[in-house]
């Protein structure tokens, strides 16, 4: 049983006596907790391959920030390399794929992924699960088929991801069966997290926010919609699919039960529009550079704004790897000193 | 007297017999004959000041592309330029800056531009004016103060601009006093461009997406509303905040005559938050990618979606380089021939 429960009760829509919190990139170099360990790996490759190093990381923000829950330190780029695609971690830059996805005969050449593929996230789980020892919950991931796809269609991060939207218009039907595959990857995947011990489950959709809405919905959220068929009969799931601000109507028909949200949209137009979801977020990750009673008056805002019921506070995207960790320490102390 | 002012009609809400067309970025690397006028100068920085080869490359469009106004080629960074802060346009990087805005001296330091400040600019409207002969208008531009701001303050592009947002949190006064001296500074430019020739001005929100609702409107759109006041009575403006969805109801309250959108917005809710305001857009930048079925499809969504009246067809973003030639004829042509 776990000790504070207060994120899956949000998530499930219970009762929650105050608003839980916890941070995307919590587990990161804003910790100098963070970045000993990560100096004990060779590259970030070895590093995300680790159990050991990842359960650590992991735990760090519990102890260090006091947050509500633990997210697996791992990357969302390991579903394209075990499906077949490696990367590499370039300092400053970020993923690099040597390989890239071109024609048919690139995707028939993919690999259907399975835990089996992924045993080192396995066991990184199942140890941070034992180590947190019930104190709070465990977050799993994954990235969003389309976020997927478009690195393995680009090969690296990229402003436009105008060569992998270039491939949705030009070859629709070969698009959609990359992302069935990555789809079948990720489910398996994802049960897998389940079964070795996350309590519920993120997707990422870190470059909805390139595609027109009608492709959002034919190339993402269909996608997205199945893994939720499937995942969310074991643990609740969030989906984060950021910079989609005109979607969140559809999202909340989806068998979804949290809705995380980036810092450019208005909470109560987000209530309006979610149903009985649960929402997550949103703070502008650079109120964090803030002086406190900054910091405190905007959260305040924020929080009075969403509600203290079906809201689980957070960032609107990832922590800035150069914010001070006594602001982030006083923003999460403010939600959780918070009184409505 | 103008032979076709489809645009300006449409501008000011006039009755038009068809949907107008132009497109962000069509004077530029998809047409041979730019590179080629582009080759003529040393470096970018020189071409924008040459009045001869500007003029070349903004009349190319009209002529090649049959759009229905021409944009006067130039950069929004003249004016920090102009202001004291020079850069230079690192090939496949964008922009670089040596020197940056740091604190209260370095603002102080900074030169209220003029008119004669930005002679080229001048001379190259008057010139191309000249010889565009009543063909189509001239759209004159400016970046607007915020998007300046940040590459000021950054130095750079940026993904996330968090330096720029920082110095918001942490010196809102000082903000507010560069972004003063850079509305001054815009102001006195526009004024000049109406006065050499240009028929309507557009203001570039380039960045307006990585600021959070609260920070756009004290921020960005005070100082929009400023040039807006001030550049209206002279010429219509077309106010382009790119990715500041949520803000279509606040930017329809000030003096401005058109909404650039995005390809994010959804026609019919803009339509609905945007009173009598003219709209501007929004078809997403790679559709042009697409076969010619496909474009024809999709614009034709577009073009019925916005309806006939109050409207001026566009791109939701500028023309990507690689994007062939004869698909952005295509685009243009459907357009101009389109019966509702």
């Amino acid at each position: 049983m776990l000790k504070n429960d207060l994120v899956l009760r949000a998530a499930r829509g219970e009762d929650t006596d105050r608003i839980p919190v916890w941070l995307m990139r919590q587990a990161g170099r804003i910790l100098p907790e963070y970045r000993a360990t990560r100096s004990r790996a060779k590259n970030f490759i070895e590093f995300v391959k680790s159990p050991d190093l990842a359960c650590e990381v992991t735990i760090q923000p519990v102890d260090i920030l006091g947050v509500d829950a633990a997210i697996i330190f791992s990357d969302i780029l390991v579903i394209p390399e075990a499906m077949g695609l490696p990367y590499q971690m370039i300092e400053a830059k970020g993923p690099w794929f040597e390989k890239t996805i071109q024609n048919k005969n690139d995707v028939d050449a993919l690999h259907i992924a399975d835990e089996n593929d992924l045993r080192y996230v396995m066991e990184a789980i199942a140890l941070t699960k034992k180590e947190l020892n019930d104190r709070v919950p465990l977050i799993g991931f994954a990235g969003a088929p389309w976020t997927l796809f478009a690195y393995m269609i680009e090969g690296s991060g990229s402003k436009t991801f105008s060569k992998a939207k270039q491939f949705l218009y030009t070859q629709p039907q070969l698009a959609h069966q990359l992302l069935e595959k990555i789809t079948q990857s990720t489910i398996n995947y994802l049960k897998g997290q389940v079964k070795s011990g996350a309590d519920i489950i993120q997707l990422f959709d870190s470059w909805a926010g390139v595609l027109a809405p009608h492709q959002f919905y034919e190339f993402s959220l269909k996608y997205i919609s199945k893994i939720c068929d499937a995942i969310q009969p074991l643990a609740p799931v969030t989906v984060f699919a950021k910079d989609a601000h005109y979607a969140i109507g559809e999202i909340a028909k989806i068998k979804c039960n949290t809705i995380g949200l980036d810092w450019t949209i208005d909470p109560a137009t987000a209530r309006a529009q979610a149903g009985n979801k649960t929402l997550q977020g949103n703070a502008d990750p650079c109120l964090l550079y803030s002086d406190e009673k900054t910091i405190a008056a905007e959260t305040k805002k924020m929080l009075s704004a969403f509600g203290s019921q079906r809201y689980i506070a957070n960032l609107g995207h990832g922590l800035y790897p150069d914010i001070d960790k006594e602001k982030v320490k006083f923003f999460v102390e403010f939600i959780k000193n918070y009184k409505p």
